[in-house]
């Protein structure tokens, strides 16, 4: 599990599957950090569109949530990918929040150069899934 | 539009997501090939456990799925990410999932040396949303 937990935190970026409020799956890929059992992405500095926080409003309306974190080359003996099922909760101040941004900046150099804002969406895995070919 | 679609046909690989019985988000990893407005997938030649069709499941029962095909780079100023929605049919036989099987064996050489199985998964993309950091 540890190693597994490793591997996830390793990679650069991986996907968040919401449900929007027509029930339509809504997808969207993200930057994480990951502390224990619990992932944190944020939205980047940049002024955003509306629609693209529907991921943040998604959350809130039903925080149950699926990350995907998966590794592709051609290789295909080499594929793996790991399923995150977890509750997500959206972090608009306080001190979680401001660890979680602490753990952007020390991954990505970006994040370190230009801090990511609020809110943070912190995932409380409750769920690895890992399939690999080489099984 | 067709630069679009381009960009999109050449990508290696998607992710899929879909909704569980339970209403929760579903995400998985596709290879696949883009035939005009119709991306299909199938389901590769080793033996399953049968959770891993659950994509298959829950598509014949909401059809409605999103895919994401998104570029990764260190350089975060050429991030760029294309979400598509559409309309899932499940392939069973047929001409269609004959074509869907060519396709993808002339995109992919391990499809041409090992086929996929039946079912292919068809997605008719109603919606193309482009977002790129450049813009």
């Amino acid at each position: 599990m540890d190693d597994l937990r490793s591997r996830v935190a390793a990679e650069p970026v991986a996907r968040l599957a919401t449900v929007d409020p027509d029930g339509r799956p809504h997808l969207v890929p993200i930057v994480f950090a990951l502390l224990g059992d619990t992932l944190y992405s944020a939205v980047d500095a940049k002024p955003k569109r509306s629609r693209t926080l529907r991921r943040i409003e998604n959350a809130r309306e039903r925080p149950e949530v699926t990350v995907l974190v998966d590794h592709y080359e051609n290789d295909w003996a080499r594929l793996w990918w790991v399923r995150l099922r977890g509750r997500a909760r959206v972090l608009d101040e306080g001190d979680e929040s401001t660890r979680a941004l602490e753990a952007l900046a020390a991954k990505y150099e970006q994040c370190a150069e230009t801090p990511p804002g609020l809110p943070v969406l912190a995932v409380d895995v409750t769920d690895w899934r890992e399939w690999s070919a080489e099984r």
